[in-house]
């Protein structure tokens, strides 16, 4: 964990430097609702976009897509969502993780050698076994009363009060990419081994409390669908794979690995669809919580959906000719919360001289704004070279700010908290000599630099 | 109006190349929501990525903002969307389009020199009047049966049936901003006038169908609030300099002007917020629509969440020390409705000897893949060195395709209907004397281009 980065002083920092505000605060906030700032925008637009170029630009066996939010309510029938997102929940009374109540009670009866079926009883049912039998939560602590519990968000399509018809707001995006599958491979041209990737929002009706941005009621994610053909490629080996691409992400990402792990599901956690699942975990104040995930959802998806629409969803082997429903491995990136996540990893507080400064270490490619410019004091002169030094770096990098606020203590210790990577400053040498004076983020090193050779200096260091 | 492109054949080429498909297509799809394929997201990346270029990279009055789809419901009243969304319509029965009942009744007085007021009346009573009055649309057709309308999805907060809140999804992005202004003031280095920037997804409960994907229960916008004070610059000028900057950035988009025009709304069919709006219409088959949109919303919204929320939204003159709540501008770009347009304007069809070919004129620096790699042959040999060029083409432009499928008149004409700028094969020759053909999409002439030279040839005129 990292140890300056408390809860109430990343909060603070986010709110007060623009990465993250409470959404809708002047009304009193929505619970677990958080919009992002003119920062938080910018970082997440460069993760979005890192994330894009590694895993669909770079590769040759990916694409993109990009799906409606709102689908035909029988897709969620068919996934499952609908029936396993109405399941009876219960609560673990001290950490507030929430179980299927059935799950824990058949778990509990199996280690008793009984093969006893619970699923589909009433919320009182569960709760009276729970009750008789003394079952606890699988971190050993009382349980809460059973209660139904709908994750996905409804609403009702159609104008007229009495003539809508229900439908939901997706509660995860893998679905638009298996309701396209067919239209993908009828279209592009694409062969097995090859993945559909999709970056958007997802919904879910969350209660849990007090985790910034780590669990809220919309969401972006960043994913995808690997389809591959089990007869010609073990699972294990592909997911291996995956594993390791997962993780050189994390890194690439800028993320101290001593704040990560992988961590396997244990079964009566595991989604309706995986067969196996392991994430990527980050240590934050709150304990380790998952970041990323990576499931094996077999054939679960396409095959329900063939069965339950009618339509032939089978890919057929150019070689052999053989046909077969694709198995999906499915690499899951949380981009809001990877947010959030960023922020805790980077926040630094360092003793210089008799001060302490905030200083937020992010990966220079990930940082909102990668240099500002500022004239060393205001003066006319000095500021009309600071402008055109400003002018001809944003031709070339994006973010460039540029501040002429005069104190330059003040404005390093600005640029520090939002973790600008370098800083230039125009001085009465620069106007006797064409250079510049560059501040390192990180060593608080100076530079001096001639002006002709900035655009690649600075380029060079943000890469 | 671009007489090649009729819905069908824009439709057809959408959906067999990739742009767009109809949405839960398996199931039989879900009215007014479409997805995009492959190329469709790369070219609505591409038009988002130039759009923030343009209005927030390359200025210094602009920021970047993400704020929540769901808000806190107080928000949609105290900006009058729930009430003015929960209004009685009335649709002219020929051309469809839908009015307030109450308003058409008021303005059919108005011309008779009356005032009289009809609002809050019930569909009956309006009704009535109508079929008394005999009033016709403002096209002069018959209406038909006022209902009650409310275009704002609702959805309910938590998770417990017997406490769930109402909510509603976003039924356009700028309440977002009105939000946070405070917050932004507060947290970042802005002075008016300057512009909070956004692009995301709203949701309409639209009955308007087959407009393909101009009106879907679900869009994505690009817009801002530009921020002003009303006693330092008159609105018009302001408005003026929007609206030029609005029409040059249709032509960047590579948009035929002849297909463009600008239309002030009507009193009766602007928005309640606003005391100004024109649009940029695109003229589609079915008509002119709109396409960008250009609103003075005076102080409206900020003077309305002041009242309702009782926080302070003033905005404080430096100079004068003179607090006055500031008056927007709304430039507001259809984001998918664009990816549209764009196909519908690019969709060309060119006789070439005795056939004739499909070719989307798109701008280059739009086109979802601005080249392919072709070997002449699946000669091992050419096919080695293809895999190089495409590998070093790759390496410096996003997206290069790789085809090996062997007859290139196909590849030509499958690379022409995806609006690919250009096509490079490698040949017998290419093995000799390390050079390249490159064909131009649109004039069909070919180049012969040193594969060393050959990155720089492709940035230029992909730029």
């Amino acid at each position: 964990m990292n140890q300056h980065a408390t809860i109430e002083k990343v909060l603070s920092l986010s709110k007060r430097r623009g990465f993250v505000y409470p959404s809708s605060e002047i009304y009193g906030g929505l619970a677990n609702t958080w919009d992002f700032g003119p920062y938080g925008t910018q970082l997440k637009n460069n993760v979005r976009d890192f994330w894009w170029q590694t895993f669909i630009a770079k590769r040759d066996d990916m694409v993109g897509l990009d799906a409606s939010i709102i689908l035909n309510p029988k897709v969620w029938q068919a996934s499952g969502h609908t029936a396993s997102f109405a399941d009876v929940m219960v609560e673990d009374t001290v950490n507030r993780k929430r179980f299927r109540a059935d799950h824990l009670i058949e778990e509990f009866y199996e280690k008793k050698g009984k093969e006893i079926k619970v699923d589909g009883m009433t919320p009182e049912q569960l709760e009276e076994i729970i009750v008789t039998e003394k079952i606890k939560s699988p971190d050993g602590n009382l349980l809460g009363k059973p209660r139904r519990f709908n994750q996905l968000f409804e609403t009702r399509i159609g104008i007229l009060e009495d003539s809508k018809s229900q439908a939901f707001l997706r509660g995860e995006i893998a679905q638009g990419i298996f309701m396209n599958f067919k239209n993908v491979l009828d279209s592009v041209r694409v062969k097995i081994p090859f993945g559909i990737a999709q970056q958007g929002k997802a919904f879910r009706n969350e209660i849990t409390m007090g985790k910034f941005i780590h669990r809220t009621l919309e969401f972006d994610l960043m994913e995808f669908e690997y389809f591959f053909n089990p007869d010609g490629v073990q699972w294990e080996e592909l997911y291996a794979y995956w594993e390791k691409e997962m993780w050189e992400f994390a890194l690439a990402l800028g993320l101290n690995p001593d704040n990560l792990r992988w961590r396997e599901h244990e079964e009566f956690e595991r989604s309706h669809y995986s067969k196996m699942t392991k994430d990527i975990e980050y240590d934050f104040p709150f304990g380790f919580k998952e970041m990323f995930g990576l499931a094996y959802r077999t054939d679960f998806d396409l095959r329900n959906h063939m069965e339950n629409s009618g339509k032939d969803l089978t890919y057929t082997d150019p070689k052999t000719n053989k046909k077969f429903i694709p198995h999906v491995i499915e690499p899951t990136f949380g981009h809001s919360r990877l947010i959030g996540i960023l922020l805790f990893d980077a926040y630094t507080e360092e003793p210089v001289k008799d001060d302490v400064r905030t200083v937020l270490k992010l990966a220079p490619k990930l940082a909102p704004v990668k240099a500002a410019v500022f004239p060393l004091q205001k003066d006319d002169k000095l500021q009309e070279l600071a402008r055109r030094v400003h002018g001809r770096l944003k031709e070339a990098v994006t973010y460039v700010e540029y501040d002429n606020s005069g104190n330059i203590g003040k404005m390093y210790r600005r640029q520090d908290e939002i973790g600008t990577p370098l800083c230039v400053t125009v001085d009465y040498d620069s106007l006797e000599n064409n250079t510049v004076t560059i501040r390192d983020r990180d060593s608080m090193k100076q530079d001096r630099v001639s002006i002709d050779a900035l655009v690649p200096f600075v380029q060079e260091k943000i890469a």
